[in-house]
């Protein structure tokens, strides 16, 4: 998308390329496909730059996004900059699980904890919080807390929130938010997903 | 996205397997951010499932994607499936340029021509075709030819196309099309792109 004309300048005090090299917060929403996909991508280009990367996937079980953990997490052994990558789906990395008992509200909770303790400690540079709009959605992780600790987040560190329905409050804190709509679907014409396409 | 339930069981004969291993032709279109990007995630997970990838980027200059170029082919070095790379912006890499001059209609076409023989040799199982909504939009390549040779490809060959303004023919071809749609840009506040977050 090469376009470069901004409509407005703000009177910040800032330079174009301060204003431009500051930490943004990026949201993927809608019911179409590709809100993980394309924040995938974007971890890829972070990578690329030479960032730290840091996944927290929130929701989804872990047989999701085998593909680009793996591909991922390949480029981060490769002997560019890390990737992490935390899954809620199979237990949280950093918990030590007493029992077989699952409490998803307190799995979400304890996953924003985490994320909260790396924006402080600015563990990574870029962060995708893959379904992370499910546990503010149904009241798990508190959003005026989410918006608030991204809002003083220090240093420079990126962030996607990708899942459907985001709330309004996160979508107004953000700097970039795109809809993802489906016009059309294999699903529709009966035919389920696949690997290498789907996962 | 951890939906299984079709709504349509189509009556051709095939087993569920069958029918969701088929190729599948997706377009990413619309106004917003994220078309190429999900390509991009999308040919990460490709990739992880042991396939071949073939990338063919239309318009866009080579200053653009270079991040995903950078991490792909670092992938594609690590001693998984290939990845090809090439790009319109710095002249197809099969061609050997006479003079300086530049035709990019010729050379739209051009690109065509080498998808096609790809297709027919059946070369990759994932192709991204970046930003090659714009060539047919143009008139420089034909949309008949593009959907007729799309139908026709042989084997299980996945293709995602991407750009604004998809023409209705190749929408209707299409699996899976999705409409990246902006809802917020910080270029709206007056914030220019930045490297790894646009490129």
């Amino acid at each position: 998308m090469p376009q470069g004309k901004v409509t407005t300048v703000p009177d910040d005090g800032l330079t174009t390329r301060q204003r431009r090299r500051q930490a943004v917060l990026a949201v993927h929403t809608g019911h179409g496909k590709g809100k993980s996909t394309a924040a995938f991508g974007m971890a890829l280009r972070a990578w690329s730059a030479g960032w730290s990367i840091g996944v927290f996937q929130f929701v989804k079980s872990e047989k999701w996004r085998v593909g680009e953990e793996t591909a991922l997490k390949a480029l981060g052994a490769s002997g560019g900059p890390p990737v992490a990558w935390h899954k809620m789906g199979e237990g949280w990395s950093w918990i030590q699980r007493a029992g077989t008992e699952r409490d998803h509200a307190a799995e979400a909770a304890e996953g924003w904890a985490q994320i909260k303790r790396d924006l402080t400690a600015e563990t990574h540079r870029f962060y995708v919080l893959d379904e992370f709009t499910y546990p503010m959605k149904w009241g798990w992780v508190d959003v005026a807390d989410v918006v608030a600790t991204l809002a003083e987040r220090p240093g420079t560190q990126h962030v996607v929130i990708t899942g459907r329905d985001a709330h309004p409050d996160l979508i107004a804190a953000a700097d970039l938010v795109t809809e993802m709509t489906k016009l059309k679907h294999p699903m529709d014409a009966g035919r389920k997903g696949q690997p290498g396409i789907e996962w």
